[in-house]
């Protein structure tokens, strides 16, 4: 077998990701927080459309889906009926002479890596952050910050039920921030404190499991493709027997090969009836679903992705440096859906008789997407920066345009440039949006 | 002056809400947590109409605006140069009889109102929730989860100027949950322990503050009435000098006559350069700006909405009770932008020849609308619901549709049908939804 890798560096995404405010470090001018992340003007439109295109694919589409949305303070006892009080932690040990404190399972030697001391036994240590509500701070009024979304999918399962008409099959969904107070970290946005989760639980009849896995698989694999990600760089990796979580009956993960190696980007579970059956007796409830004919405890197929291992994916397999003309032009080839602004409205120069035009057409265009409007530095800089963060197309306002009442459309994955009516440009965009053959650019 | 009063009752609302799903109390089947709640299917796509109304007309649609997305867990030493540590707390007593706890400030006995027993002296307490990160619970770990997102902007204020080509004026928008661990509670979700916010931190130069603040009230009033907002149900109302915040020059609140009364929708304020000055002091990093001209720490105005209260407002504003033929119909007349579901595709029967056709239909439109499909019960009741909802348009297939190829378009506002060619429908739609006089309708 062939080491495959990726052609693209982490080094290349952390660069471009800050230079033009995809991402910076929380807190940054206070040296930064461990493992949290902010989301500049670049980043919170990119991770937008990335959630825009989850939620359309798996939710809006679909009668057989519904969203929700749960807080993420959520009771204490669904952390003790889910297993997460007792059994959601590390192994952790502390060095007897530096006092520093490691992850056991990933200790490569015996003594303290840092300073060769020796280790204490290991302990269990619990990745959930812990904080208090209410006036005191005692024991009865610890709450936990979700580390996952899927339980407050499960404790709603029976209101979303009486609410909706929706029956068995079906899904609910939800894309929400999740926490867990990991300690080994790092690569980058790859594993966070602070982080957001897509996940969904599709309740099935048992006996119906095992196909409807299969679909999931099929479907979640399709939404990347679909998206543009290269097919040579995803596979699917069944989780072995011994690796299993107890409360799973099949586990498969959609791998990525990420610079450091191929890595989960998504994990697709058969978790059976064991959620729905652990809070039917944590909170005295029968959460049990009754068909017309029978009764019985939905099995859950679940797939649970993530927004920052999704940014990064399409990130690193958009990302393309090529020469032109003697010169590196560096740009992401990211799908449509997903760009931060479809169209950037660049006036030839600062005149002001430029402007005005050039400021109409983003007013006009920025009714229906995302545009950004750049007036300075050369033409040939501007559609560099514009290529760089995948903006699909260019309009240049020339001094022609006053004259012709027309503009130069340049589109990225060619560079090629033509020139349109400024009356017709919304149809224009909109037709290329929708995937119309844009004869006019050949 | 004449006691003013919404003619719609919380109750009805909330009866509204926990009935079609739009909220739930958070851990419900578990007792419930309080001032937490999740929002269902209805609730979620609701919410997130909102949300993409106000970043659309705040960020989208203007060229001096970037969107920003935080972390919640920030450097605590953010909050302390913020002034929180210190300043962000409630007066608390205790009865020293029953132990219960009350905020003294909204209390209207000297005496415990549960006990008649006597009450210690008010202390401070911190209405920041507090966590700890890393594998050891010491001081030194404490980090807490944000009161507001404003510092999120404030602290990588240098990180925007610098990876943007943003001049001052300019904005920095941001939408995202907060925390407070309020203890006095109660009106449904107006006040709730985990809430989402929307907050734009606007900085201009010292001396176009004023004039700035009075165009983003302006603005920002005209953001409701344009979603629909009755104008006698909003006013402004001008802090008085004694309750201004330390660091506020001035501050208007938009008020929204909720059922109880007249309470703050939004609050906009001039912060003055109280945030860039308290966090280059703390951090030690130069946060002034250059203008080509004369270096000066920027102003700031602050529009900072809630999508909780927002949530509340579209809702009562848009729910009707009136008389249609003898029986009650409920509504919703909320603007076209923010209706759960634009359309609901209803087939007349379950018969599978009109299933067939009706699900064509809601595959097509789905693709660019939130659309339900419902097949039970009769069509009036089916109407009804979705009625109660806002959806704007019902379209129903019958067997005369296997004929002629047309289905039955009702609207919501005039409850007039109309028939209509399958293929035309998109067309029709958009028209619609574009806000073209919608003459076949008449």
């Amino acid at each position: 077998m062939t080491e495959q890798q990726n052609p693209t560096t982490m080094e290349q995404i952390i660069s471009l990701c800050r230079r033009r405010g995809f991402i910076f470090q929380s807190s940054e001018i206070y040296g930064g927080l461990g493992s949290c992340w902010d989301y500049g003007p670049l980043g919170i439109e990119f991770k937008n459309n990335i959630k825009k295109a989850w939620w359309k694919a798996n939710v809006q589409m679909r009668g057989d889906m519904v969203g929700i949305d749960c807080s993420i303070l959520m009771h204490p006892q669904v952390w003790i009926s889910s297993g997460h009080v007792a059994g959601f932690s590390d192994p952790l040990v502390d060095c007897k002479q530096c006092k520093q404190r490691f992850r056991h399972d990933t200790l490569q030697t015996a003594v303290c890596p840092d300073c060769g001391g020796e280790l204490t036994e290991p302990r269990q240590f619990n990745l959930m952050f812990k904080t208090h509500v209410g006036a005191v701070e005692e024991s009865a009024s610890v709450v936990y910050l979700r580390p996952e979304t899927a339980q407050g999918i499960f404790v709603n399962f029976d209101n979303v039920v009486n609410s909706t008409r929706k029956k068995v099959p079906f899904g609910i969904a939800q894309i929400g921030k999740s926490f867990r107070n990991e300690i080994t970290r790092g690569d980058f946005i790859f594993r966070c404190r602070e982080f957001e989760q897509m996940e969904i639980e599709f309740f099935v009849k048992p006996g119906a499991d095992e196909e409807w896995h299969e679909k999931w698989l099929q479907k979640r694999m399709n939404f990347y493709l679909d998206l543009g990600v290269n097919p040579a760089h995803l596979h699917f990796r069944e989780h072995e027997k011994a690796e299993l979580a107890h409360y799973a009956k099949r586990c498969v993960d959609i791998e990525y090969l990420f610079p450091m190696g191929w890595r989960e980007l998504e994990g697709i579970a058969n978790r059976a009836d064991f959620d729905l059956t652990q809070h039917a007796q944590g909170s005295s409830k029968d959460l049990s679903y009754f068909d017309g004919q029978e009764r019985f405890t939905p099995y859950v197929i679940e797939p649970s992705a993530g927004v920052e291992r999704s940014f990064l994916t399409f990130m690193i397999d958009a990302y393309r440096e090529e020469e032109v003309n003697g010169e590196v032009r560096t740009w992401l080839k990211l799908h449509p859906d997903l760009v931060p602004y479809k169209i950037a409205v660049l006036p030839l120069s600062k005149k002001e008789e430029l402007n005005t035009v050039a400021q109409d057409i983003f007013k006009r265009l920025s009714k229906h997407w995302a545009c950004e409007y750049d007036e300075t530095q050369s033409i040939g800089r501007r559609y560099r920066r514009q290529d760089e963060i995948g903006t699909l197309y260019c309009i240049t306002v020339d001094f022609d345009s006053l004259q012709d009442n027309a503009v130069t459309i340049r589109y990225r994955d060619t560079m090629q440039q033509i020139r349109i009516p400024i009356d017709k440009l919304e149809n224009v965009i909109l037709n290329k949006l929708n995937g119309e053959v844009f004869s006019t650019f050949e």
